[in-house]
């Protein structure tokens, strides 16, 4: 499968290099705004330039996808590559904004061109070994996930600007995530954010460092997600499951299993794995595989574009939650 | 220290042995109701039993008395100790009804007769350690604490019928660990609550088995509680602490440390310590030592009577979130 | 079962106080030659003093004795207990002197008064779960044992004096402890010894601080024991199983389950409880039961004096190989 | 750095594909004498297909040459490397028969090629971890190594044909990695084996498949390692190293980090990664760059031809030991 990559940017240019490597695919093209960073991921990985978004959609040589662009981009590219009938591989979030989901959503109804949403965790071995318990029925029903996210520190200024809010940015794939392994839909939100890390650039963007949240399905399954952009030891990526008859986890990755021990502490492990490039390096790459295989057989991909909006709904309903003070139902979107 | 236990049921009886056991305190005397319970006790431990608790509070002989009795006498036992002078460690929760609760705090106010009441958990070396790595500053500014706690199955029937509903009497400990951890007072409530494990008993009952809360400090510092009466994999006790600098958690304790290794699973441990006399074994018995020197050096308890009552107040405030499905602001219930 | 404890230094105090808490046992009566020792451990434990070991022999209120008296006086002491009816727990080791180990055998042979040796480590309830895993064939055939074992640092020059070298003084547990793992009798052994943690006082007293050995049973079993005087991280006492089918290990113990995460370390944890009396504490007080059941019930002690006697064989046999720089055979002391 | 990879078999295959992802280095040519080996590997990885080893060594477009072909044939393939004056990075080991290994010595002594050897786990990141903290003093002096390797099942008996025996096929491995860790030459060694796990088919081709041995250096630390053929639980590779001031491990890694927690077992993890090609993927991954670095940068590898030598002589020492039920000084093969 000949893919193309739209967007080269730090993760674009990690996806380029999983599409050349993973041996269900070939990297045929890049593509990015800004044309140095189109040839330097072209020359790590010796593929062509396209000169335009437009040369990539009409490239006969094309056989799919990946977005990997500014978020402001990504509906307009879905609708583009779903026009042009080319399977397409979208990073998250699909957009800041509920409205443009919704009409990207129906500009694409109907068509049964491939659309997945680069919720990468999915794929992640340890969460997936986690849900497979619950799906094997190793644990009995299903009560409480508790998903723990943090990242290792704040990122910079300009990147606040137009991440669109710590809900939106961070906690959506948590969002998603929660929807996996609950195997149901939230039907209500209720949530807290604080500004505990930096409160004054907190304050001046309007955004938070820090949240708590509570999911609810329609039969009583709970869920919590807890969110901070700083956790020094390490990205803090954990996800527990208690059924009625166990309870699974899946917890961090450190880089090797070396433990030191001395009269001040004991089996003392270095720091996790630092960031989402090098704790999820094997679900970005079983991410592309999945694409793979599912425009192959002709099944929809394992994540499509409604878990996409899904995960922004909840979003929605987290941030009126800590607007009003109050439990907020899921069905106040629809 | 002579002491007498009033009280011999399951938790009495620990007592009273702990008291016997503990360099610092003697077991002079004990009372019950029923007979045969305090028969049993004085036996075991070879002490004295008191026709009434009337005889036990105007005994020369007893310097302090342990409270272990139904939670609808604390109340009452608190007033007369400290009517007759003598320190009482009272088993939580003072009362099931918070006005009783506050009449009681009214007619014991002024009174310099040392209150402690049987929060525990405070006790154990791991959550201590815990605590003590925030006070220390290891671990920065707090920002987040996460409980985990969750008993190992449904208790019988009959034992709801008096236990006051899931937070009072389960979560009652953790909402008291949560103001412990926080080292502040929460200011504001959300909770859920659900009947996943039998939705038949925990109807007809009014109650729940399980539940997941979410505190807030004035300062913004969140803390998520989650319960669940079936943990099949024995007593889950856990406390997460994260701060600007690190994180420290308590996890769960083992009766031994042999693990198992083959073709299906590694590093496979036997399940953890089952319920509270053999898990916080520990920390009943430190919590004895407290009382008997708080005692002896004229210092309040590390765990008054405020502290029993605060902790009902959330408790309060989480069943009105259940209710009013809206954060609920503890000033609510001055 | 009314028992006397003979020697009051730091392990008889121990054992006079589990004997007085053990529910199966009363602690009578102390004996120590040096009269404050027996004096301060009466005081602790509210019993009588005898005025001699004859007095503790002759005495009808005494069912039991334990003997925690210095080394050489152990095989005598065992031989007054026989000759008086009295079953005895002895500490380890019987004797620094085979030849004087053999000559008490010969002298008790025959009689039915029960002796157990003091090998604690046996009733350890990890150690246990672990032998028991194999005896239930959860690991199918045995292939390899593995022991460590280190004490936390070392002793004071005058407790070498006495001590009888390495091997026969804190080896002779892990020998045991060999035998008791392999569930066979070792029949080979090699082994090397070192002066690496204080070269000089070593060299002074002929001792060693550090040793590896290798210990083979007829049908082909390996057991490995490494000790050392050094661990700083704690008393470092752990054991492992291979077999066909699998692994089982017995791991240290830690004072409470709190765990850090920094940017230098994760999963922290507080170094190892320091030494045997806190790593050993249920295995000392499961050990006084056995003894109490066994004499109950009429049964040999789980510990004899023929595994007392084995395990200071083994001793030589590791001598020997020193010595000679060959595997020695068990055989070879017949 | 253009590299040829000689011998596609399953180990050579992987380097193959190594070469060819790894940013350091380009897989220009294979070579395998069995025609479709070579033809498969070049397919895989897009390189020319050499028709002779000659026409390997003789190209102007090969900067290097990566030895993967059967033991026979490393000695001779070094010398020709050698010869041709291209850096080689042989598979262990050199040879079976430690006279061959000293020929190829003697023939390439004088000669500035670099010369690397396959000892992979010197690569591996925790086992690396372990060594720089002995390196860095964190531990204090060193004075105990444990080495645990066991394969987690029988090979067939083909393999066993050619293999050498366990101490020169599998155990070499451990010897080196003993010197790595001891950063020292043992002097001594005591070994023992067994045939414990298919006694009959290792008595038929006079091979062991359970091992225990000791090493000593010239100023006394001391190194156990122990093998077996049969760990059920995966590739089981684990260091242990004691000092002075505290222990470093290299512990096993799992594929993912879900652990299970029911009625009867927690923290159960799923089995260690099974075999060297997934345990040691970084490592042999760092190896080629540490080859490449050395030829860029004039320095002799990391590992080099006296490093495989010593290794070998090791296990001749070894099987003298078992041979002789002694203590086998290492001088004696000088």
């Amino acid at each position: 499968m000949r893919m193309a990559v739209i967007g080269c940017g730090r993760i674009g240019r990690m996806h380029a290099a999983n599409i050349r490597l993973h041996p269900e695919t070939d990297l045929a093209m890049v593509f990015d705004e800004h044309a140095p960073s189109a040839e330097a991921t072209a020359a790590e990985n010796g593929c062509a330039i396209a000169a335009s978004a437009d040369d990539v959609f009409a490239s006969p040589d094309i056989d799919a996808v990946l977005v990997a662009s500014i978020t402001a981009t990504h509906a307009d590219y879905i609708e583009r590559a779903v026009a042009a009938g080319k399977p397409v591989l979208c990073e998250k979030p699909i957009d800041l904004d509920l409205d443009r989901v919704n009409s990207c959503a129906k500009r694409i109804a109907g068509s049964s061109v491939p659309v997945q949403i680069g919720f990468n965790r999915r794929f992640d071995p340890g969460h997936r070994a986690a849900r497979d318990a619950v799906a094997n029925g190793e644990i009995g029903m299903l009560h409480q996930v508790i998903i723990t996210s943090r990242d290792p520190g704040m990122p910079p200024r300009s990147y606040y600007e137009s991440a669109g809010g710590l809900l939106r940015d961070m906690t959506i794939h948590d969002f998603d995530l929660a929807r996996f392994m609950l195997g149901d839909e939230p039907t209500e939100v209720m949530a807290v954010a604080g500004r505990l890390i930096d409160s004054a650039l907190m304050d001046e963007l309007d955004d938070h460092d820090t949240a708590m949240i509570i999911l609810r399905t329609a039969d009583g399954k709970q869920c919590h997600i807890n969110n901070s952009r700083t956790s020094t030891y390490g990205y803090d990526q954990r996800v527990e499951l208690l059924g009625s008859k166990g309870m699974v986890t899946s917890l961090n990755r450190k880089p090797h299993e070396a433990r030191r021990y001395t009269g001040s502490a004991v089996e003392a492990a270095t720091p996790y794995l630092d960031f989402f490039i090098e704790r999820y390096e094997e679900a970005f790459m079983a991410e592309i595989g999945a694409f793979a295989r599912a425009i192959r057989d002709g099944a929809p991909p394992e994540v499509g574009f409604e878990d996409g909006r899904r995960a922004l709904v909840l979003a929605e309903a987290a941030y009126r939650s800590i607007a009003e003070r109050r439990s907020v139902m899921v069905s106040e979107f629809d």
